[in-house]
C-alpha cells in the first residue's frame, strides 16, 4: 500500500509539474518581483543635494550613536530603541524611555531606513538627521535638550576633535545640527544586503523555495506590494489604516490619528507610512501600536483590513516564508570606546526623587 | 635676561640632577612597585579548579551578556551596567533598573573583575559565575528569575545549539547554572592590558612621567598600596571605609553596613573590599555611594578616612597622574547579532499600568 501511494504520488508529480512550463512560470515571477522590487545595495545611497557621508562622520556618528550622553539620564543611546544587535528595533510595543515612561509608538529599524521617503510613522522628519533630533529631546525617550547635548560633546576633546575632522570646513562644528548630520550618516551605513529575496532579485532563482516563491506570488497578486515595494518593500508611501476594514481598537488606538497631526487633512486620518518589510521577521511586535507579536497574525491583519480579504492558514504561511527571505546580512559594527567626559561635562540626571 | 635667566636654569638643572643618583632612584621606585604590583597580563587567569574557559562559552556568554532579553522588560543587559563603551560600568552614582529603579550601590566596572578575589562590594559573590546571578534577579536591577531566564534561552533554537557547543557533556545544558558560567567565561577575557603604569611594571623607565612618578612613590609611600596592590591595584581585600576618620554621611549612608550584612560580624561594619584602581579615570562616579565625581577629590578623602593625612593640591595631582597611567587597552568587541526569539519565548514584562 505504502508502495503504491509512493509510485501514485511520483506518476502525478511527473504529470503535473512539466519542467518547460515551470521555467517559464519562474521567469514571469522573477520579472514581475524585478519590476516592483529592487536589492539593497552593499553601499550607501547619496543623501540630500550636497550632503556627503564621509569617513569622518561616520565614525562621529558610531560614537553618537552609541554614547548615552546625548540624554538626560546617561542611560539611553540611539541603540537602546533601535538596537543592532536585535534587528536595528528594541522588540518592545512601544518604547521605554527616561523615566521608565512608555512612548506613543513602535521604534522603527534603523536597517535601511536611509531608503524611506521620510521617517516616523507620521513621515514628520524628511530625513534621518531630522528624524534624530526628535528622540534626543522627546520628553519621554532621551528627554535632553540642544543646548546640553552641545555643552556635553563640547566638553570632551576627543568628541571636539571628532567633529573637527567630520566637518572640516566650520569654524564652530560642534552643533547639535551637526550631531544629527553625523548620526545620519553612520546610520546611513546601517544596510542589510544579500538577503536572500535580493539574490532572487538578481537572477538567482534557486535562493527561494517553492513556498517561498508562491508567497512572493501571493504577495504582488494579492496586493501587499500596492504599498510595500521598491528599495524597501515598503517605506516609500502613505495610506490609512484600515482602508477595507477598521483593525481592532488595540492594534489602532483612537487616540493616535497617524499623519493627520502633522498636516491637518481630513484625509490624513489614521493615514501611516507604510513601514519597511525588509528584516520584518527580526522586528516584532508589528504595527505603529506594537500590539501584534506574530508575523503570521499581522499578515492577515493586513489582508483583512487593507485589502477586505481573509488568507487561508496555507496562504498566510506562505506569505510569512516569502516575508522571512527579506532578512538580509546585517551590519557587523565594533563596539565603540568612547571618549572619557571631564570636569566641564553636565553630569547625568535621571529625575529620581 | 632672558638668557642669563636659560643659563642659570641650565646650570641649576644640571647640579639638581646628577644622573647615576637618578638612576637609582629610578631603579628602586621600579624596584618597589613590582614588589607591589603585577601588569594585567593579556590572556585570562585560570579559573576555580576544573573550570575553564573555551571559546565555545566565551562565544554564548558574549550573546547573554549583551541580550537584554535576560531582563524582565527586554530592556536591560549585563551591558547596561557594566558599559564596554564606557570603561565597563554606567557612569551612574547607583545603577538605574526595572522600573527606573535606583539600585543601592555604585557598579563596579567588570573590565579585570576576574582577577578580584570576590564579587560586589561586599565580596559576596566568590566569582563572577556567582555575581552575574545576582543582578539578573535584583527586583530593582533585571527583576527576572532563574525559570524565565531558561525557558527564554531553551525557546531560541540557536541559543540552545551555542548552550551544546559550550557545555557539550551535559544532557541538559540550558540551565541558569551556566548562563552564569558563560557569562563569566566572556567576562574573564575583558582585560585590559598594556596600560602605561604596566609598561613600566615590565621595565619601561621611560612609560612614566616624572610628576606620574612622584604620584606612584606618594602610592606607596603614603600607604594606599597597603589596600590598592596586586595586579588589580586592589580589589583584593576587605577594609573598613573610615579607619581613621569618617566621611561624610552622602559618602558612607548609615544604612549601608557593607560587609557586616554578610557576615554579621560587629567588626565588619562598614567593610568594603577595595576596588581595584585599574581604569579608574575611566569610571566615576568614586566609592560604593557614587557620590564623588572627582578624581582628585576621591584621592584627598582617601587620604583623610583612611589614611588620617591631608594632602596638599600639588600632592593630590601628583597621585592622580599616576592613577590615570593605570587606564589600559579597552578590549575590542564586535557588536553581536543576537538569534532571534520564537513563538515559544516568553514576551517582555516592563510592569507598567
Amino acid at each position: 500500500m505504502k508502495k503504491l501511494a509512493i509510485c501514485l504520488a511520483l506518476t502525478l508529480g511527473a504529470g503535473h509539474i512539466n519542467p518547460i512550463l515551470a521555467k517559464e512560470g519562474d521567469d514571469k515571477l522573477m520579472q514581475q518581483a524585478q519590476s516592483l522590487f529592487k536589492p539593497i545595495p552593499a553601499t550607501p545611497p547619496a543623501l540630500r543635494d550636497g550632503v556627503t557621508i564621509t569617513p569622518g562622520k561616520i565614525a562621529l556618528g558610531k560614537w553618537l550613536y552609541f554614547d548615552p550622553r546625548l540624554s538626560r539620564s546617561w542611560l539611553i543611546s540611539c541603540n537602546t530603541c533601535h538596537n543592532l544587535a536585535l534587528g536595528g528595533g528594541d522588540l518592545q510595543e512601544t518604547s521605554i524611555g527616561h523615566g521608565w515612561a512608555k512612548g506613543p509608538r513602535n521604534a522603527p529599524t534603523v536597517l535601511n531606513a536611509v531608503f524611506n521617503v521620510a521617517q516616523f510613522w507620521d513621515g514628520r522628519a524628511s530625513d534621518l538627521a531630522a528624524q534624530a533630533k526628535g528622540p534626543v529631546q522627546a520628553g519621554v525617550e532621551m528627554n535632553n535638550t540642544p543646548e546640553r547635548v552641545e555643552d556635553t560633546l563640547k566638553s570632551i576633546p576627543e568628541y571636539v576633535q571628532s567633529f573637527r575632522k567630520a566637518f572640516p570646513n566650520e569654524a564652530n562644528p560642534v552643533t547639535f545640527d551637526n550631531t544629527a548630520k553625523a548620526i545620519e550618516a553612520f546610520e546611513a551605513t546601517l544596510l542589510t544586503p544579500k538577503s536572500r529575496f535580493d539574490q532572487y532579485l538578481k537572477g538567482n532563482s534557486e535562493a527561494l523555495t517553492e513556498t517561498e516563491k508562491t508567497g512572493l506570488k501571493l504577495f504582488m497578486d494579492k496586493g501587499c506590494s500596492n504599498c510595500h515595494n521598491g528599495v524597501n518593500v515598503g517605506g516609500n508611501s502613505y495610506h490609512p489604516f484600515g482602508v477595507a476594514k477598521k483593525p481592532r481598537p488595540d492594534v489602532l488606538p483612537e487616540k493616535d490619528k497617524g499623519r493627520f497631526a502633522i498636516t491637518k487633512k481630513a484625509s490624513d486620518e489614521f493615514v501611516f507610512r507604510a513601514p519597511s518589510l525588509r528584516n520584518v521577521a527580526l522586528t516584532p511586535p508589528y504595527f505603529h501600536s506594537g500590539q501584534v507579536w506574530n508575523l503570521n497574525q499581522a499578515v492577515d491583519i493586513m489582508g483583512s483590513t487593507q485589502l477586505g480579504i481573509t488568507l487561508d492558514s496555507k496562504d498566510t504561511a506562505s506569505v510569512v516564508a516569502f516575508l522571512k527571505t527579506l532578512t538580509g546580512e546585517q551590519p557587523k559594527i565594533e563596539y565603540p570606546i568612547l571618549p572619557t567626559h571631564t570636569g566641564e561635562t553636565p553630569l547625568p540626571v535621571t529625575d529620581i526623587k
